[in-house]
């Protein structure tokens, strides 16, 4: 796992600085466009151009299966995870709905399905048949998280052969937000009451269960849990573990990612804890309706882009927002200045 | 202005539930698209049908110069809005650049600029040569009014012959947050200090100055603002009008709008203040930067779709909302129901 700790350079501080000096010319009140120019200035300093594109978009969405399902922490049964894995390759769900929209590329990954499935057209990088369950056991072991990881890497070697300028990540795996809601305990300190939340539509005694399910898990390998790594291995999912070699992955190759929902800010948030500077590199899309994900971005010091309500996960929070990343590189490239267009300054 | 009275329908009871139904079926945890469902239920209901679509999008954008510009209320000098008006024309202001990233129908009528100008691509429909300067004076005429508000009703003659899906208004105008901050005082009872902001770019003297512009004149007009319309006739501009015009005809046609930022908002309480249901027929787009935004929104009970720090005007934060409603179109009529993806249920 030596490529983990490979560096993460900056975006580009001349381009930065280049790109802030055009908005300046641009036919408008400086500052007017809001987060537009934000992100149109921060894409000129990674893409390292006076003129950023969002035009080719890599979407990969990780799946898996979680042992710690048998504790009856989610609101749909298990084979959901595969029946969905079905419904990605059949073009069916919300994100391939959103990826046609945006004309993304998409791929499916299975990065260990309770069962293999024998669908053409997904990926296959099975770390094992489901983690194991957390309450009982570490959720994966080291070699396994390995595989996992270097499945996240992969989806990004492959974003990047084909040019992609920016990587969006997707999850599917029915009880990943009991695993999210148990790393980001760890991770920020913050109790398990205000980061579980219902995931895909628990009741409020659920909930409370589902919290005392984390709780325990944390109390049971506490002894464990010394790095950030560690945490991922012990209380992790296999398609969280890809998100996070997929961030990771991308920030050293200096190529920016838009970050979706709960599960993947919770990828973000260990990946950060693995290489800092990879923050520098990730957009976050939304602040999901679960509840944890807005102790998560105030954790990170990050702002999303939308507040919509959504909890779905996929990705598809994340190619919802694909549009604003888009809109402000035109505007960034093709706005007149106020030169060009003879207007009159303050 | 007998047309302003005709009768504004509600969308349609029967396809909002229909399409609640759908929505329960597609392959996703109710609710889980959080406001993309609802932008879906509600257009279906407006446009009576199973299958919302937001393809065919009229922006227009009305410019109008203002009296109270020469009371020091703007960061920009008056020809500024001639000046625009010919970069809208030109292809290179911002609301150029998403019209075209959207593919939208775009138009800018003047409305009363200062000086006619000598333009092919502009829509004539003048009010006067500015308004008058309303710390001293009614800003408009009965008469005037009148012209600006058919402004106004005969874009949205033109987007509905056009078998537009979707009615966006902008607005340009230098001093029209000074008219707009003065109309929502009037028809909200916030005091001006609340709802008096930095416009283009005021520094704060510069803003209290503004506030006790406004405060001044509604004093000395006040026992003539007994009514929506006496309020927008003294204190408004030709562009408010217009926008107030186009709202109301919007409304009474069943055709969706998609309001901008402050001003537009502004205009869309005017006209429900005068109108209630044709708020049923709008959308807000975003909660702009200009300090007064939120309360008019909070005021008019609305939740908008963006928080990006916007103030720019022209229509810009509408347009750039634009894919958020094709993407709840296009999720509510693609995505495959639970049944046609065999997906268990919970």
């Amino acid at each position: 796992m030596d490529w983990l700790s490979d560096n993460v350079t900056l975006p580009d501080e001349q381009y930065y600085k280049k790109a802030i000096d055009r908005q300046k010319l641009l036919t408008k009140p400086l500052g007017s466009l809001g987060l537009l120019e934000d992100i149109a200035v921060r894409l000129a300093a990674m893409q390292k151009t006076e003129q950023p594109t969002i035009d080719n978009i890599w979407v990969a969405v990780f799946a898996a299966d979680h042992g710690i399902a048998e504790e009856s922490v989610s609101a749909f049964p298990q084979c959901v995870t595969t029946e969905m894995v079905k419904n990605f390759i059949n073009n069916g769900a919300a994100v391939n709905v959103l990826c046609n929209y945006v004309k993304a590329n998409f791929e499916v990954i299975d990065v260990g399905l309770i069962k293999a499935i024998d669908e053409s057209g997904i990926v296959v990088a099975r770390a094992g048949n489901a983690t194991a369950n957390f309450a009982k056991q570490a959720a994966m072991t080291e070699d396994q998280m390995q595989i996992a990881l270097v499945a996240g890497k992969s989806a990004v070697e492959r974003a990047t052969e084909q040019q992609a300028h920016l990587f969006i990540g997707g999850e599917m795996g029915i009880a990943n937000t009991t695993s999210a809601s148990a790393l980001a305990v760890t991770l920020t300190g913050i109790n398990a009451g205000q980061l579980t939340g219902a995931g895909t539509g628990l009741a409020n005694n659920e909930i409370q269960h589902k919290a005392t399910i984390i709780k325990n898990a944390i109390k049971l390998h506490q002894k464990y849990l010394t790095s950030p790594l560690k945490i991922l291995q012990y209380l992790g999912g296999f398609e969280i573990a890809a998100l996070v070699g997929a961030y990771i992955f991308a920030a050293q190759q200096r190529l920016p990612v838009l970050i979706d929902g709960f599960i993947s800010s919770v990828a973000a948030l260990v990946a950060a804890k693995i290489t800092p500077q990879a923050n520098e590199w990730f957009f976050f899309a939304h602040c999901s309706q679960e509840k944890g994900h807005k102790h998560i971005l105030n954790h990170l010091k990050v702002r999303p882009l939308l507040d919509f309500n959504m909890r779905l996960g996929e990705g598809s929070g994340a190619v919802t927002a694909v549009p604003l990343l888009q809109m402000a590189c035109k505007l960034h490239n093709e706005m007149a200045t106020f030169k060009q267009a003879g207007i009159s300054t303050k």
